[in-house]
């Protein structure tokens, strides 16, 4: 591997699809997407944020390729993730007359990469779509595996389908203009993958500064999980690792926590329940604390475990009187553990 | 076949699941959804009509089979198939903690199917769902392949996903109670199978008072058509038969000319136009006519010809500059015509 030229990470799962992982291909990305994606219309779908910073030059590529190009901007955050912004969405599609053989580009972070992506999913029952996740976290995490999603009332992600992109062109460059805060919460999400795969902890115990292989072992650690279970009925349950918590917090919150932080307090949570119910020992513990310390310090929650575990029942990981938590044995032995509703609290304390 | 007992329809989709044609079933509906949802909570969505006359003894028959039951209840009619009556019903599913192990039952006609269908493919990515349809449209169309949908300002059935319910139960007696107009709509639809199916169409040339045998035949016609195409790629397609003109008409009569109604108006524009072309011969045009009056009479459209095709551009079957019509060619023999949009005025007048 060279940090030269894209790196491809090539997924089979219902749809086939490349992940670019690039240094500047922002500024060409209408020659990546033309080679998937023939001419037609582009709805290009961002937020506010994001579109001062890149729409214009996706667009002109888009534009220079030979595509129509229109746009779609709402406010950036995860308050925008919501039923009205995606109604907006799906009218502003019917509006500019985009029809089965047209397609979306989602240009931004997980928000964007989520809804966009729901939209796409649904709008006449499915057209296509291609990512250009610009946040470390959507990068890493949101760009792979096809989850859409919109946000409820009552909690993140409850609507939502799966649907693979054509295409995900991820610019390591464009994480150069994110705000210090935003590129943390990518890198919570990445000590969450340092915990599932030993190769990825194995480089954070070496070198932390190589983004792009970073990014590189990280989207492929979730390529292998997504293909060998695309619809979420084992192994990819994985990966929701420190996630109920976190999804705890960030509701109680008011969505405030962001999610990249609260998946670090979630690991925090959860490293600490695997240790007192001797899943991992001692030693075990402190290393792996070491370790994803290193890119994703220890916060203080501001919440009860109490607290938490009741905003917790209301996950999608529920099961009737049940709720499924991902739990640490090993680095890269990380299981699924049944708790019941009512053990919730003793389990996290 | 004989007239006792439920008929029952194996469909082998992405989803393999049995449509049972019964005369009665609705009263004891628990017994035969017991058969493939293990117990759990189950979430009526029905529209006010509906509710006066069969929420009670589904809930009941559900009760007395050992599920619990929460009920979500809709004003009827095409103006309630919209983004916030079904960000309403995916409120209501989280307000009472449904998971995903849990079930929606669809309990009314095509709206309703519709709408409880794409909440059910879509709330916490899919969860389980049955059918029970009690309009003659709702029994022999859209209870069969999966096709979920709410429409948008600009169009019917704009928004959805491809989602095979559970089990479907149709239950014949419940349409003793449709006003005759809303029957007469489920004829238009028939009629338009009996164009597609040669089997169907020597019924009504016979007699078509076996109204068990005629919702068996276009059900099971639907069921060959979607187990070869579930994804509407190519052979599913003839299924749209005068729904391109119908889409139109009801567009453009801001939908107070129901569904059924338009679809045997686009029937009667597709067969003008399939002989003004020269696909069929006056006397096969005739013939064709005389069968589908029988069940469908002719009725004047209010709008030109012009007005319609302009209105049809925002047809999903649009793609690029090209609509894709189903034309007729004999009994049993439609085809996919392709026109260019500026050429359908033409073609249809």
């Amino acid at each position: 591997m060279t940090n030269n030229g894209p790196l491809t990470i090539r997924v089979k799962a219902s749809g086939e699809y490349d992940i670019l992982i690039t240094e500047g291909a922002i500024f060409s990305v209408g020659t990546y997407i033309k080679k998937v994606i023939p001419l037609c219309k582009i709805a290009i779908v961002t937020d506010d944020t994001v579109d001062k910073l890149y729409s214009q030059m996706v667009f002109d590529s888009l534009v220079t390729n030979g595509y129509q190009v229109v746009k779609y901007v709402f406010p950036h955050g995860e308050q925008s993730k919501n039923i009205d912004t995606y109604g907006d969405i799906l009218n502003f599609l019917t509006e500019n007359d985009l029809t089965r053989t047209d397609c979306i580009v989602a240009l931004g972070g997980g928000v964007v990469g989520d809804m966009a992506g729901f939209a796409a999913a649904t709008y006449l029952r499915g057209i296509k779509y291609v990512q250009i996740p610009t946040t470390l976290l959507a990068q890493i995490d949101s760009s792979v595996g096809g989850k859409t999603a919109i946000d409820l009332k009552k909690g993140k992600n409850l609507v939502g389908a799966f649907c693979q992109p054509r295409l995900v062109v991820c610019d390591i460059t464009t994480l150069y203009t994110l705000p210090a805060n935003v590129f943390d919460e990518g890198m919570g999400e990445a000590a969450k993958y340092a915990l599932l795969d030993e190769k990825i902890y194995d480089l954070l115990k070496s070198d932390v500064r190589d983004l792009k292989k970073l990014i590189y072992l990280c989207v492929d650690y979730k390529r292998k999980v997504v293909e060998n279970d695309e619809f979420e009925k084992g192994e990819r349950k994985l990966l929701n690792l420190g996630h109920t918590v976190a999804h705890g917090i960030e509701r109680l919150s008011e969505y405030k926590i962001p999610h990249g932080k609260a998946v670090a307090m979630g690991l925090y949570a959860i490293l600490k329940a695997s240790l007192k119910n001797k899943f991992i020992d001692k030693k075990t513990y402190e290393e792996m604390l070491d370790v994803i310390s290193k890119i994703a310090p220890e916060h203080d929650c501001p919440f009860s475990i109490e607290q938490i575990a009741n905003a917790s029942l209301n996950d999608k990981k529920r099961s009737g009187d049940n709720i499924t938590l991902v739990t640490v044995h090993g680095v890269g032995d990380c299981r699924l553990t049944t708790v019941k509703i009512q053990d919730l609290t003793e389990f996290l304390s």
